[in-house]
């Protein structure tokens, strides 16, 4: 009898061929709009010729595998290499166009997109062709549909981090192998994303955006990502479209399984998910508080100061990364509530980056009743989360979670400052991609860009918004040797 | 039958009245410095008399009960009111003598004092009379004491932050009740700290210290406090002395169980400490960078770069924060690694603050092991230490104070910038509050005082310390809501 191979990298190679020709295939839409802008149709049409002539041969020679048997291993193999390997082919538009031409500068850009996280080494956005912006647009709308399947079906599949909670919240998908999930899920979540991005398209056209800007911006709201069109982000946008897409990061920060429950006009479920409730009243409070700040200490106007501060709260809270308004220049207390919502991220299920709200809630609510179970050792206290109790092992898989991060923050800090810059920015840089958020603080501020790093600096922090994005374990575990042992 | 009480009060009030006698027995210990100087002696008669009229009678009234008798949350109860009530006997030298006549500002350096933190919001050291630095230094040396019995005996009991961990490495100390843990702990710990005190006096004697700077160095020194009798703390003094106070700080900062195995001969049991190993390790590997740093960058003579940077590193890492060298004016990337060592600490069961090496170890070690739990969830792979089985109760414990520690961190840094001061300095001024270490960043560098921050910023920096000291948990369980019901 043969030895069973401990990892089935035929399997690994289906599916990732599987993902480069939808990858061409996505890149040849981009078409489009460079004939309607006269554009040159090359870059794009030979970089999906080239992610196409790699694919599809490798597709071929592996379709006698099922994928239904994809076990563990193989699902986190091809979650990390997923992103990778999308990235990598994903700099063919930009390096082909010109508009990069280094190679650094160009994967740093790719993984931003498909991590959502929206930092940018480019300084003239407004130069590029418009097929190109487009592209670098899909990038983000592509990760989006990526993260929607991979945290509410693939990683609770994989048990990471503790997001098998929300299993138990999911409506009807228990089984057990990979393959039905992801399917069954996919169909689901990516209708709620279609229709929210062709929804947004439509209200932001209706405003003064053209067609075009309106789909790269939607594409950006929806991935949480950030990447604009403008060099200045959303400021130079009148406040009907920047309300229109305040609306819109908040429905990609939220789970999209309450957008199911919506949609089924299940609102009792919605009002009374307390991971949304938190969510809400975070962007309520720190607002408030912040136009506030603004009214009073920059003397703005009150519509201004709500607009400025909603937006900008919002975007950060959500990870998109968008900018209206330059809160580097803010009074420090207020800045630094917005640099505090770097470290607390979207909600469980959305396209947003971070640590999550979830985890959050679940660390709060047992670092309380640690105080209770000291005073009484023998009880059993358990943490609840919507009326359910929470296994000790999934509050133990958060904790470990979180002291990760934080871990990969200060070693990301560290080796920032090692290479040369300064504390706020070593700080802003990490938390800004590890958080898949795009601007952070100090010299990587709103209205700043990554173009500065060195290549060095610029591979740490694409390492660093994978690691945030694929929810740290992910790419941890495969790294580990143990993966690569029986 | 009537009903128990819920806290036996009156054996609380025993306990800190006998505190306070002990306070002003100590206090009159000066009196010696203060007639040797020809100071005038009421300051700290007068203290120590008010401080033994509260006591003396209290400690009368109380005296039908058994000690033997302290419950969990009675200990509670008495270590959180201990740092407060002496804290607040503490401030009267300072008050009476009228270097300090500010009552937030005397309170402040007193509970610094007894925290072993070494925070001062004196501008001139030098100018205050002999014999109130000698009360100064005292607050430190008493302050170690009882942070060596809490450690030790009294945590462990209480079942706070993972530290009963350390029962297990005790020799021969198991009986359930507090009391006679304390006496058996005490009297052996307590020799240690005594005999440790007296050597550091004797070296730092024979150098160019005259004998009342050697008294008040060593206690600030083993107490890892670092109050200073000059307003340049240790720069002033020569190599030799550096040198003496850099070897009795690791002594400090080391666990004081390896101490009393050390007299005992059991070399072995010390070299294969898993704590003291990452202890040793991270000085030597920290200094040596730091050391070449300083040589290349700064071009200090070597010797000078090594004396440097391993006083800063010893010093930061024991949270003792005597200053040999102005590290703000480092490379970025030197004086960050310092910002680092103080989120570490030093070893449990030392006189050192911060979140404690053992605690990081441990949760390095879970984190690593995470990945290996994710990829064979059915095996229990348990946290080892010292080659033996951490219980996942105990790691679960460890979490918890270190995911509380960063709340309660963050939660400083940003009420500071609300209330006005700089990223850095709310950053730096929380840590080293915190940590008990005593020198942050930002304009609470090492050359800095803590005068200038408002009466709110200095009560809040207070509650920090007594946080941190007595490792969250004691102070927090108190003011629960849980604690206070049946």
């Amino acid at each position: 009898m043969p030895n069973k191979k401990l990892i089935n990298i035929s399997i690994v190679l289906r599916v990732l061929s599987f993902l480069l020709i939808v990858e061409g295939v996505f890149m040849m839409s981009g078409i489009g709009f460079a004939l309607y802008y006269d554009e040159s149709i090359w870059p794009l049409l030979l970089s999906s010729l080239i992610t196409g002539f790699v694919g599809v041969p490798i597709w071929l020679i592996t379709r006698k595998n099922d994928r239904k048997n994809i076990g563990k291993r193989e699902g986190y193999l091809i979650v990390s290499l997923t992103w990778v390997i999308i990235s990598l082919f994903g700099t063919l538009p930009f390096l082909l166009s010109g508009t990069i031409t280094n190679f650094s500068n160009a994967f740093f850009e790719t993984i931003s997109g498909f991590t959502t996280t929206g930092a940018t080494v480019l300084t003239d956005i407004e130069a590029l062709p418009r097929n190109i912006l487009y592209w670098r647009a899909m990038t983000h709308w592509i990760g989006g549909m990526g993260i929607i399947v991979l945290t509410v079906a693939i990683l609770p599949f994989l048990g990471i981090g503790g997001l098998q909670l929300m299993i138990a919240e999911m409506p009807g998908i228990t089984p057990d192998k990979l393959h039905p999930r992801i399917t069954e899920t996919a169909k689901r979540f990516w209708a709620i994303y279609v229709i929210f991005t062709v929804a947004e398209v439509i209200l932001l056209w209706i405003g003064e955006m053209d067609f075009f800007d309106s789909v790269c911006h939607s594409f950006a709201t929806m991935a949480t990502g950030g990447f604009s069109t403008q060099n200045d982000s959303i400021a130079g946008f009148m406040p009907y479209t920047q309300y229109v897409i305040i609306i819109f990061m908040i429905f990609a920060g939220t789970n999209f399984t309450l957008h199911y429950f919506a949609l089924h006009r299940q609102f009792d479920k919605i009002k009374s998910n307390q991971e949304f409730r938190v969510y809400f009243w975070i962007i309520v409070i720190i607002s408030v508080f912040i136009a506030f700040g603004l009214f009073v200490f920059e003397g703005l106007a009150p519509e201004s100061s709500i607009r400025d501060s909603l937006f900008t709260v919002v975007s950060i809270l959500t990870t998109t990364g968008f900018v209206t308004a330059d809160y580097s220049l803010w009074p420090s207390f207020l800045w630094m509530l917005i640099f505090a919502l770097m470290f607390i991220g979207g909600s469980a299920g959305s396209t947003g980056g971070g640590v999550k709200i979830i985890r959050h809630l679940l660390l709060i609510k047992n670092s309380v009743l640690e105080m209770k179970r000291s005073i009484h050792p023998q009880a059993i206290i358990p943490v609840k989360y919507n009326g359910k109790s929470v296994s000790q092992q999934i509050i133990f898989n958060i904790m470990a979670f979180f002291l990760i991060y934080i871990l990969i923050f200060s070693f990301g800090t560290l080796t920032l400052s090692l290479l040369g810059y300064d504390f706020e920015t070593s700080i802003g840089a990490t938390i800004a991609s590890l958080g898949n958020i795009g601007p952070g603080i100090g010299d990587v501020g709103p209205v700043d860009n990554y173009a500065f790093f060195s290549p060095i600096a610029k591979w740490l922090l694409s390492f660093l918004m994978l690691l945030g994005r694929l929810e740290l374990f992910t790419i941890l575990i495969v790294i580990s040797p143990a993966f690569w042992r029986r």
